[in-house]
């Protein structure tokens, strides 16, 4: 098939270079120019505007995939395009949209006629070579017509893929998706801080990590790139203990929060991302001044 | 090699299996005399003794597999065999020991000269076909000298186990791997439950667990289970919501407590299992009286 990839930055560009080993043809554009220069290279189609984009697709309907930053970025995408595309054209957003966002997009697009899908993607920078997990909202019709697409980015024909509803509904997995993540990666930081704590057994935690990796219950790809990053350096001496978030688990939270379902590791696990942001960590210092203030022990001075 | 089993259980028994296919002489006790028929009709040299068992091992030094549950019925059985076993004699504690009691067994043993090495095995039902991952403490000449053994119970000859350390170590971190999949467990436990709650999206978990087994972040062996699961009855309706915990949680988080290493999202899912045995829930009633105390908010009478 032929479809335009909107973002060419890290999944943009992987994605693309996947579509096309599967015989797709791609028009790439990015607001970077560098980016749609290096994509060009790779054998894009590069395009340097939106309207460019959609001026070299060649066949009808026009599909469109994009995949940029959640937020303003995605949204301003999509309201653009819709006045360029006609009625009849596709758009995916392959990107990590908020679902609410979503339904709005969908909404937008449906008083205009074109089609629209939400494509929740995952796998990161190893898609490229694996293929992608992707969750598809939408129609089935829709979905049905772009499934070489799908069929080629995810890890199999069969595998890896699928429609799992209406508008809104790709995107609302991905999120759980995302929140099941953090609650993982919070179990395997904290399994491997406690081993690392037990001085006296002279545990090689790299080791440990690819012990596990075979046969083992708690074997996963997650824990596939621990083993990689503790074999790179078992200290991690080099990295700050400064963990970011990018939405999905915040959303995830909100939505237990919204539906009553109590999902409170996965929320703790999202809290511990923003403690281990909190340089000041003012609670701390009030829990010192408290243990002062009623029992009078020491206080450690900050400098 | 040849070695007796000793516990012919769902583990035991799957063990000596996988050993004997390797090629291993194996003899096997257990209390249970069925379960000694049932190995025995599967190839075991039965015994319905521990003396009985030794007497059948024809080579020396004697090499003894525990493989009974932790706690009294372990350290019962090494108190017994190291009564029964000569200086050089090997045993194997393949169990879920607590890695304190270990230390006290290896101390036993050592006063007697039998060698001792503790082999933290995971892998669940699964591992006679997988093969298991095995985590071993001990001397490493001793490692050594088993490793025909290891290589035969584990998923590869140079795949998923080694020594990680001293006595006590192998316990030490098959622990942490179960407090590490307490964790795991629970992120896809309430990832799902969200999920279930989205009634409007008309969600099929069992679908949504078969897209992420492929090419995911999430993909893991316990998802792979989580789809089986759910491919039975996604409704889980015949389960009680009732989660046992059979000590390795806890123990990791009495670990935590005593290196005073953070490990809130582990501790969290072990208090949740409680909280799924709490029928009674003494704190939700006394949530719900105060509420009504200072604000007269209703009470949901118990019948």
């Amino acid at each position: 098939m032929e479809l335009a990839m909107i973002g060419l930055g890290k999944m943009g560009s992987n994605m693309a270079t996947r579509l096309m080993r599967g015989g797709h043809r791609v028009v790439g554009f990015d607001r970077s120019k560098a980016s749609v220069d290096s994509a060009a290279q790779g054998g894009v189609v590069g395009a340097y505007s939106l309207e460019e984009a959609l001026g070299k697709l060649s066949s009808s309907p026009k599909i469109l995939w994009v995949m940029v930053p959640s937020g303003a970025p995605t949204t301003e995408t999509i309201q653009q395009a819709a006045t360029l595309l006609n009625p009849g054209d596709v758009i995916i957003d392959g990107g990590n949209s908020n679902y609410k966002d979503t339904l709005q997009h969908a909404d937008l697009l449906a008083a205009k006629g074109i089609e629209f899908v939400d494509c929740g993607t995952s796998g990161g920078v190893w898609g490229l070579a694996e293929g992608y997990s992707l969750m598809i909202g939408g129609k089935q019709e829709i979905t049905d017509r772009l499934s070489p697409i799908f069929e080629t980015l995810a890890p199999g024909k069969d595998k890896g893929w699928g429609r799992v509803g209406p508008h809104g509904s790709g995107h609302y997995v991905k999120m759980i998706h995302n929140g099941i993540e953090y609650g993982m990666m919070q179990a395997y930081a904290e399994g491997f801080g406690i081993l690392k704590g037990k001085k006296e057994f002279g545990l090689d935690l790299a080791q440990i990590a690819h012990i596990w990796q075979s046969g083992s219950v708690v074997r996963s790809w997650l824990l596939d790139l621990t083993a990689n990053a503790l074999d790179a350096d078992a200290e991690l001496k080099d990295i700050k203990p400064w963990v970011a978030d990018s939405g999905e688990g915040r959303w995830t939270v909100f939505e237990a929060i919204d539906l009553d379902v109590p999902a409170p590791i996965i929320t703790l696990a999202l809290q511990m991302r923003f403690a281990s942001r909190d340089e000041e960590n003012y609670p701390a210092r009030l829990l010192s001044a408290l243990r002062n203030q009623f029992g009078g022990h020491a206080i450690k001075k900050d400098n």
